[in-house]
């Protein structure tokens, strides 16, 4: 084994692997940015490592993967709830991201990663204008991220015409090509804002590159009802018929579907980002997620932009996807809490293509890890682990967070970040956008 | 006004009050066990006061009221989830609960005391077995509560057979009649645990001594279904023939609910506690909320016991509430925050027959007050209070709980309870679960 650089011990490891390996006294090494081994505490030797992080009896698990985020509109946070969702859009959203900078995006998501890494989110797929500045962001943040710029047939805030989307996409991918935390992806927004030319291209351009392609799928009945007017066809199989279904594709929200559209997308081997609190709170509807799993589908969750939520917190979102699907179904033993649990690591990172990096504590992959503080009275007794973090935990119990080999928050505090500072410019931009 | 005891200054007062008062840079002054008066900060002299607390530009809002609490099962948190609901009940919680004592319930109320306190609840409505000891615990850890011996046809483990239940609740609530904090009350099971003798005698104490009835009603169709076959008639229909719904009654679940039971819900002024959490974790189904509220139906808010949720944090049942019923009745403007906000306070007093005490911030009632830390990058912007409170905070956003004019936590640090030692009795109590 290569030199110990940290290690994070006397804790319960829950690896979150194939074998659903737990360790109890457990501890894991930590070598460069990879995961240099696992097993009982009493095994390592903390003599000449560099840093020593105690777990205090608490849960050492796999950071959590947030599928689906538009990290910036934190700077939107509850300026517009409760409305009509055309209202919300045409007369809040719209108007404010018509004034969006880069600038603004920049702080937006840093706010965003700030917030994430203190709920123990360490990687997270992006889709928004000026993207390049979420890139930044996250990688000041020292978070694993993967962002797209948003594409659609309207001229964007950002770089205008749909052509200059297609080359600001494709700088975006070289730039940063071979970064250790980014990946560029292609991210059209959706089949009803999307002609069917720019989503032929955006999939050539994400096949070429071997990068994701990102998109809204299917997230409304009446987004439904617009593509079989105009195409005759459900969304699904519009993007299948134009040949857009591939297993580099990540459908985001995927609520109204049919049976044959479920089929489909596990014939194509499409990953599904589901987004129960967004889709609840701008009542989209309810994903036929259990079916999805029956058929083979790879689901991960996503927290989707902070404005249908308000925060991208994924315990509440874990807590969400569990529940949600019961009283859906009637049924209180789908979503059990092992499977929310993948969905919100292994099978997120899965769904970004990024399982081979992150998503479990496996010897060799990234060491992108948390903590969480279980001596504390909600989370007292302790029967089982996987039931207590998704049903009972909280943002607040993540106690540290470490990406890519680097501790990035310890004990609540932020050691990538000026959490005072990326408040008070977010706070500077929600008076522009006030006063706007 | 009286000498100020604690002066809460330095942040937005949110009353929730009749008129939605709102005071900017605003301060609440306590003088005993109540509310002396509320206004600007710049109103008030901190001269002479024994005890000012600074809010640091966060929120001054009343404490959470929890309708709907069997507080000593957080002995049996995460015990048993994700099964079907007779396999929960006969295989793990019934002989967990065959085994209890007033011990265990006395610790494990502490716990959800604990619990409660830290995630700003200030009062809270029970149903267990040995009550007295969760009174106890509430008046040890300083909250106030509604404390009932739950009564049925078949032996409690407790109190024997049921005329003994009897004299339990009367003695019960002789024991803590004039008591500051704590009321006793007459709660029989349910309709179908509970014969119509029962419930009948069970109104007649609750009359007789103008204390308040609780009981679960019509919380599954198959609740329904058994009542409709026994009775031919719904559980609420039922109860109205035997004369058991008044405004005294609180009618914890209301799941399944015809049209008919609304309006005679709302004839009789009876009480509402809604739990969706647990109605989702144990597919129960969705109480038609909406409708009641629409009705005129007064509904409270209740996390239920934390086997079924597994938390009692109401800031996850506000969010829960607000979301649910936005995706069922496909309508995002239905269960606004404003509204959820004040189920949760005011109206949860009321369905507990305390709102002349608590619920809101008014001169003249009892100080049950929490403070909101919302200095945070998950609070950050602010635009909306009522919106961040429903949508974004959480539990533990909570900086300081004032119960009853007495500070009970203050930093994150409880102030009547030895945490780490009430986390002891209950991990003690779980060994003793798990090896039984």
């Amino acid at each position: 084994m290569n030199p110990i650089d940290i290690l994070v011990t006397n804790g319960t490891v829950l690896a979150m692997d194939q074998d659903h390996t737990v360790v109890e006294n457990g501890a894991v090494a930590i070598s460069g940015d990879r995961i240099a081994g696992i097993g009982p505490a009493s095994s390592f030797s903390s003599h000449n490592v560099a840093e020593v992080i105690d777990a205090r009896g608490g849960i050492i698990m796999p950071g959590l993967v947030n599928t689906h985020n538009h990290a910036a509109m934190t700077c939107f946070r509850g300026l517009a709830d409760d409305l009509e969702l055309m209202s919300w859009l045409q007369d809040y959203i719209f108007p404010a991201e018509a004034r969006l900078t880069e600038k603004k995006v920049y702080h937006g998501a840093l706010l965003a990663c700030a917030e994430m890494i203190l709920s123990g989110t360490t990687c997270f797929a992006d889709m928004y204008l000026f993207e390049d500045a979420v890139a930044r962001a996250a990688k000041e943040a020292g978070m694993r991220a993967v962002v797209g710029e948003v594409l659609y047939d309207f001229p964007s805030p950002n770089y205008g015409p749909i052509e200059n989307g297609f080359s600001y996409t494709t700088e975006l991918i070289d730039k940063w090509q071979g970064d250790e935390l980014i990946t560029a992806a292609v991210e059209p927004h959706s089949p009803y804002l999307c002609s069917p030319d720019l989503l032929v291209e955006a999939a050539a351009v994400s096949e070429a590159s071997d990068v994701p392609l990102i998109i809204h799928v299917a997230e409304t009945r009446s987004e439904t009802e617009t593509i079989r007017s105009t195409y005759g066809k459900t969304p699904v199989a519009h993007l299948g018929d134009l040949g857009v279904l591939s297993p580099r594709l990540v459908a985001c929200h995927c609520v109204d579907l049919t049976e044959d559209d479920i089929l489909l997308l596990r014939q194509k081997n499409v990953k599904v980002s589901h987004n129960p609190e967004s889709n609840m709170k701008l009542a989209a509807g309810i994903a036929p997620v259990p079916r999805l799993l029956e058929a083979g589908v790879c689901v991960g969750l996503g927290t989707d932009g902070c404005t249908s939520n308000n925060n991208v917190d994924m315990f509440a979102e874990m807590d969400m996807a569990a529940k949600i699907h019961k009283v859906n179904c009637l049924d209180p033993t789908v979503m059990d809490a092992r499977s929310v649990l993948r969905m919100a690591t292994i099978e997120g990172a899965r769904v970004l293509g990024l399982d081979g990096q992150t998503g479990s504590l496996e010897t060799g992959k990234k060491a992108d890890l948390i903590l969480i503080d279980t001596n504390k009275p909600h989370l007292t007794p302790m029967y089982h682990i996987e039931s207590h973090l998704v049903y009972a935990a909280g943002a607040g119990d993540v106690a540290a967070t470490i990406i890519n080999g680097r501790l990035v928050m310890k004990d609540r505090h932020l050691l990538t970040l000026d959490a005072e500072a990326v408040m008070a410019e977010v706070n500077e931009i929600a008076k522009d956008i006030l006063g706007g």
